[in-house]
């Protein structure tokens, strides 16, 4: 039973951490490939340096070239493991950008939405984890977590928010693609909830 | 007086001595900047490496990743020149890509137009020069100049003929922003067809 699963947050949401122990605990019941882009595909990679190592390029750029790794990483890695049966459960896709880069860098959402329309050509996720927590706790959360430390640095409360309204409108468009967990509770509710929530979903299949 | 001017044809159309004998007749009376990309714009020249270099992506990436060099060389090095006053003359641009990956390869035109409006983000040409070539007299062209030889054996003449289909359909859609010059003829009444055809397009400026 293929199915593509996607999950979504702002920083802090624990997206990460959620992430690795539903697909520990669905591990032992499907076969599960789990993985972010660009994912170790050579050159999704390639594309992902330019924009890290590199001088600063245009914002439009940049959402170009995310699309381009999005692109290699669904047609190398997503697309293999659905047609051999798999449940995919992928760190961030469309919606990061349409909500990072549409909305909140104010690039605007139709047309981040038109580049990657391209890139995905068709392969929206089947469910979308939606870990909904506000900007406040997730910056307390970050705070608490040095590793993140320079990332908080570079962007504001404000951009943070900015995010969240722009995931919200998405949401509020394709109620039935997203499930909204709430992830203010305490880790071990929030890991319940999503694997319920995905349960549910692969049953109804 | 700024203006953007760009080149198009098929393989084998002469458009780059067409563009270097045209440049050099228009600098005697503007300022000129005559580009193509990647054009030396550092992340331009990185991103078009992943497509030389590595192995081959899918179409859909490629596309992705010219529309993403073609921003960077637009925003660093033609709007530059534009705002300095300059005649920008830009050896392929948007159109090239809409009747090679979008008509010829067989993404679809108004899909590959989608990417490349995001990168131009509106800044279509002021005018485009088509060399007007059959794909009998391109092929002969190209097979007379042995540097030319390795790409001509990548692509059947069905695939020029393609390209040229391609490049038809945007000019009967868009007859206002092409001038079509008759590249069949010796390469000095090009050069001379073309400089007019520019000239009378600065006088009405």
């Amino acid at each position: 039973m293929a199915a593509f699963i996607t999950f979504e947050g702002p920083e802090g949401s624990g997206k990460t951490t959620v992430l690795q122990q539903v697909s520990e605990r669905l591990a032992k019941e499907f076969e599960v490939l789990k993985t972010r882009e660009p994912g170790g595909v050579p050159a999704a990679e390639q594309i992902r340096e330019i924009l890290l190592e590199g001088e600063a390029v245009d914002d439009r750029t940049e959402a170009l070239l995310f699309a381009a790794s999005r692109r290699e990483h669904l047609v190398e890695k997503v697309l293999p493991a659905l047609k051999a049966g798999k449940i995919v459960l992928c760190d961030r896709y469309i919606d990061s950008s349409l909500a990072y880069q549409g909305f909140a860098r104010g690039i605007g959402v139709d047309e981040v939405r038109a580049i990657n329309e391209f890139a995905i050509n068709g392969l929206y996720p089947d469910l979308t984890i939606y870990l909904d927590i506000t900007a406040e706790t997730g910056r307390q959360r970050i705070e608490s977590n040095a590793r993140n430390m320079n990332r908080l640095d570079h962007e504001s409360i404000a951009f943070h928010q900015r995010v969240i309204k722009g995931y919200k409108d998405l949401i509020a468009q394709e109620p039935n693609r997203f499930k909204v967990i709430d992830a203010n509770q305490e880790l071990e509710t929030v890991v319940e909830a999503t694997y319920s929530a995905i349960k549910e979903f692969l049953n109804k299949q």
